[in-house]
């Protein structure tokens, strides 16, 4: 039998027997999308990598593009979660974007594998799913932005154009993933904690 | 007959037959590789994007891998060239710095497309072709390291470890071909002068 996971852990009850089999799925599908792309995969590839048959995996899911949604949906959820709390937490609007940064770029680090699907693949999406990440992605950037522009108001940072700015910030952080290796060189933590100095650098904020 | 890629006109010789279809060849596999990944295109597409017969491609290349690799060597010889330009130009470290960032983003931005294939498709290279492209990357790093490292020196730029300022304000630019898309905003002159001014915040500098 496949070796169970490390995403069930996660699960804070029992989970059902289908639930340990949707798991297992979307945790072969996010290998080997990465290792294949989504058009280089097929549902054949992710039901032999989850140990299960190609047709057990059409019990679960209806289709290759709904398994890579339900990924985009878990990442975008978890990502625009980490962007909110930082950004409605205590402090100066610098300390919350040292911490959004941080927070930010530590989860794409140790997240690298499926950071690089959701944010790589997207294209993949039927227009439907690919509207419903986008409009995440959109509320993710408009917290940054917002953070930015009230920093500069109370002159606390400066930023030529908060958007554009924003935009550096969040994308300096989601190419970690294309770049970061677990035990190849730096830590997540190492990683997050330089990157912090350098996006409060970008706002004109010295640490 | 299919319209004339782009590239073709930077071509100063008048061409051959044989460069005439290896160049409508190149520009059709950045398209499908693009679109659909490495792995989720045949030779068969990109013969047929080239407006060629399937045979016709192995006329000219022996896989489409080697491919890839046409297209990884000539993205990653561009990539240098700039580099080593704005590195060996006239100025301060600072002045330096803030044209190589220019000049990379203005590259990444403009030829967002290849640049996506040169990146996000290195792995599928075979481990020989793999290679010298990680040295030609590791080059390309040095040469951003040893400028922040020297500027360090002579006290002009501040950085806590200009190894990984170096690979942030690489990746930083890299990750500009991922979001960024003509006529949909912001100018690559644009991204670039603005991000000029964001890579030397990044190294102490206010310009």
């Amino acid at each position: 039998m496949a070796r169970q996971p490390a995403a069930e852990s996660r699960s804070a009850a029992r989970p059902g027997r289908a639930d340990v089999g949707r798991t297992r799925l979307a945790a072969a599908a996010v290998e080997e999308f990465a290792a294949r792309g989504f058009h280089g995969t097929t549902t054949r590839d992710i039901a032999a990598a989850a140990g299960m048959s190609p047709a057990a995996l059409y019990v679960h899911h209806r289709s290759k593009e709904e398994l890579l949604f339900l990924l985009a949906e878990e990442g975008h959820a978890r990502t625009l979660a980490i962007v909110e709390q930082a950004a409605a937490g205590p402090g100066s609007a610098a300390e919350r974007i040292g911490t959004l940064v941080e927070d930010f770029v530590r989860h794409h680090a140790m997240n690298h594998t499926s950071a690089r699907v959701v944010n790589y693949e997207l294209s993949a999406l039927s227009p439907d799913h690919l509207a419903a990440m986008q409009r995440v992605r959109h509320r993710i950037e408009q917290i940054v932005v917002d953070l930015v522009a009230d920093g500069v108001r109370t002159g606390e940072l400066t930023a030529a154009d908060p958007r554009i700015t924003a935009a550096a910030l969040l994308s300096l952080g989601i190419d970690v993933a294309r770049w970061f290796r677990t035990g190849a060189g730096w830590s997540p933590e190492e990683v997050a904690a330089h990157y912090r100095t350098l996006g409060l650098r970008m706002v004109g904020v010295e640490a």
